[in-house]
């Protein structure tokens, strides 16, 4: 096995490296078609995940292969194109080289796209056993996680007991977490009760917590506030300005001193980028890369960073931008291009972020949208535009026909076709006692 | 927890347990609804899988979601039904009791229904390193493996080597063997150059083998000789009078003496019945449980076994009945009924095979089907009623939508939607060395 350069042959052709195949990574990969450069994409799946509709899988109310798309198949024609699924170790801006779990590869330019991960701010007992919502792993083992405990629910008769396998706690107040405690809520209302007749659902409590005392701090006053109030109808029991402490896998201790017993706790309450060593210092910003106007990496020349990972300060965003799939793709797209002009000797394009506005389903008929034009939106007409966009931006016809067959019937049926336990998941805390 | 009964409340209705959610289970459960019964399910899964389109899910044609259907679902009206995701262990006949890992339960009627295992005739290193096709996990596991082995593919340059992690070897010339042989055929035909441009694919050979000296042994010599001339079409190597002796994981050994290079041998060569030790040895014929034309185990009065798990001697089938879906559904089907007949004092109806034929799909547009009244098709009107077939017998309209959208996605765009490695698949071999 030829590990040096991962079997990848040299040519007279720039070879650009992409880290990630992300919604940065993808849109720059789209854009950079038919030049005169050998692209190079690494990651550790084989395949794009379309994040948004993560909660949707982890509800089961969609199949993991319908929100993931093959990243071989992301460029098919007649230019040079490789990838490789491996996990990059380290980079070296002075050698130029990448260093992966499958050797080492020299690049003429380089692009991190490697997103984020959870971040459990330094708690151990959170990061042990909550549910990380980051992949379609954490998707899957979440949703047989619930269900296995629905499953040991019937056999109990200790009504304590009982709550602590039915309870469930989402932290966090943005986005994710507001749609996976709305889809929980609809589990809660119309799912379960028909599966588990045995069950007695006013037992079963659905939180979400958040430490500020709004929801969806990034949008609107207003969709903060319909959110609230729609999740509380749906049956979600909103807990603001509150923390979580601890979490042992059976208990959740909050900021307030309250006490929940459940073995189910989703983490969405932050994320964090991990950082190549090869990045110096100087080019950091709390755990992301700082960038300059056309993306590339400040103090390097032929480095590059799209996408959550890095961090672009501006006139109209001082802090950089908001942490959206928006800024990522369009950051994709720009550099694309960029490259492209650089090579054909013309000025790259500096970065303006174009704002297409910001919107959260709550469930069935339900949604919050912020767009752009101060325009504001809830209830039915925001969950159309919702669904709408989503289809629209996920990749590949055949995802977006088979999304939008599972919406319909989810829809009229109120039924989730996936609720199987697949592969069973087995916690970390009883892996310990095993 | 209360374990003992499974926490199912007694009532004064009859208690009637079937283990096992396969084609049996699910149409006897269908047949005995609106009953004066209590029906208890138990499985180890929570869904039901249909089987018969399990290759397709491991060659990547297919989402596992969608060839399962939950097993909670399977009932829904206003009678006692319940389900319970466990292991049974083991039967008692004379306290009448169910034992599983979840406590123990009594019945009042006994039904088997656990189908069969992969029979790997005792050659142990075949069982450990060989991949089973008989669970939605295996087929994952399969299509994990089998991409996973590409992508390690384009790292190698010894032509030697890089044939071990393209070639494919299935063993075993029945309908799934033929099945899963021509899939493969297709993938290095049609899919698998798009992905990986980098590789020379007539380096890569299927090869089915087989011990007997014709395929699909179960249906008419014309349909075997369909098989093997259509699989040499679409670049199967088929290999007839021959047994695998060995396979370490990186070699299958022959009967022939020939060795072939090869890190994937999918096993589709025989299936056996697991007995729980409450069976008497008088009611067992070669790892099967005999039955009497009621599906009435031997010397038992309240104990039944349907499916491939039971053999039923009758003059048309001295053998036992062939072990099809069709058998398993039709037995499930009459027992549900013939049940409801005792109860209202009524003579059961003995069981009577209804052979609806035998099929088994080869590739695009190529199929073969044995109807009843000595009709035989090949090709493309055979490859319609097959699917027409599989549509209809699917469980769940939602699946057959899905699974009609992406027959249509992949017959149109020669496309795989579903070739992602969700979750890696880690060898007995390199667990081993590890």
């Amino acid at each position: 096995m030829n590990s040096q350069k991962l079997s990848i042959p040299d040519t007279t052709k720039k070879r650009i490296i992409i880290i990630g195949g992300g919604f940065a990574g993808i849109n720059l990969l789209k854009n950079l078609k038919h030049q005169n450069f050998q692209l190079v994409l690494i990651d550790k799946n084989n395949f794009h995940t379309f994040q948004p509709l993560l909660y949707q899988v982890a509800t089961a109310g969609l199949e993991p292969d319908s929100i993931a798309g093959p990243l071989r198949k992301q460029i098919s024609g007649n230019y040079e194109y490789y990838f490789r699924m491996a996990s990059v170790l380290d980079i070296d801006p002075v050698t130029k080289k990448v260093l992966t779990d499958l050797g080492e590869i020299n690049f003429d330019i380089l692009i991190i796209a490697t997103g984020t991960v959870s971040n459990f701010y330094g708690n151990k007992s959170v990061e042990q056993n909550a549910f990380p919502l980051k992949e379609v792993n954490d998707a899957l083992n979440l949703r047989s996680h619930i269900l296995q405990n629905f499953e040991h629910a019937v056999l109990i008769d200790d009504q304590e007991e009982l709550e602590k396998y039915m309870n469930i706690v989402v932290v966090g107040g943005g986005p994710t977490g507001v749609e996976v405690a709305g889809a929980l809520g609809e589990l809660k209302r119309h799912v379960l009760p028909k599966d588990y007749p045995e069950l007695d659902f006013s037992g079963m409590n659905i939180y979400l917590v958040e430490g500020l005392e709004k929801l969806l701090a990034g949008m609107s006053e207003k969709a903060g506030t319909t959110a609230v109030k729609s999740l509380r109808k749906f049956s979600v029991n909103v807990v603001l300005n509150t923390m979580v402490k601890e979490f042992d896998g059976n208990r959740v201790l909050l900021s307030n001193e309250n006490a929940i017993e459940t073995r189910t706790v989703i983490w969405a309450a932050g994320v964090k980028g991990t950082i190549f060593n090869g990045i110096s210092k100087e080019s950091q910003l709390k755990g992301r890369i700082l960038v300059d106007r056309f993306n590339k990496v400040r103090g390097t020349e032929n480095i590059y960073a799209v996408g959550d990972i890095s961090v672009m300060q501006t006139q109209a965003y001082p802090d950089g931008h908001p942490m959206l799939a928006q800024v990522a793709i369009q950051q994709g797209r720009l550099l694309g291009r960029n490259l492209k002009r650089i090579e054909k000797s013309l000025n790259p394009v500096p970065f303006e972020y174009k704002d297409k506005g910001s919107m959260a389903t709550i469930g069935r008929n339900k949604a919050v949208a912020d767009l752009p034009g101060n325009m504001h939106f809830g209830g039915l007409i925001a969950w159309m535009i919702w669904m709408f966009i989503h289809l629209v931006s996920i990749i590949g016809f055949r995802n977006k026909i088979v999304i939008l067959s599972n919406w319909v019937w989810n829809y009229f049926t109120y039924d989730r076709g996936t609720r199987l336990i697949i592969r069973k998941f087995i916690p970390n805390w009883e892996k310990k006692s095993s």
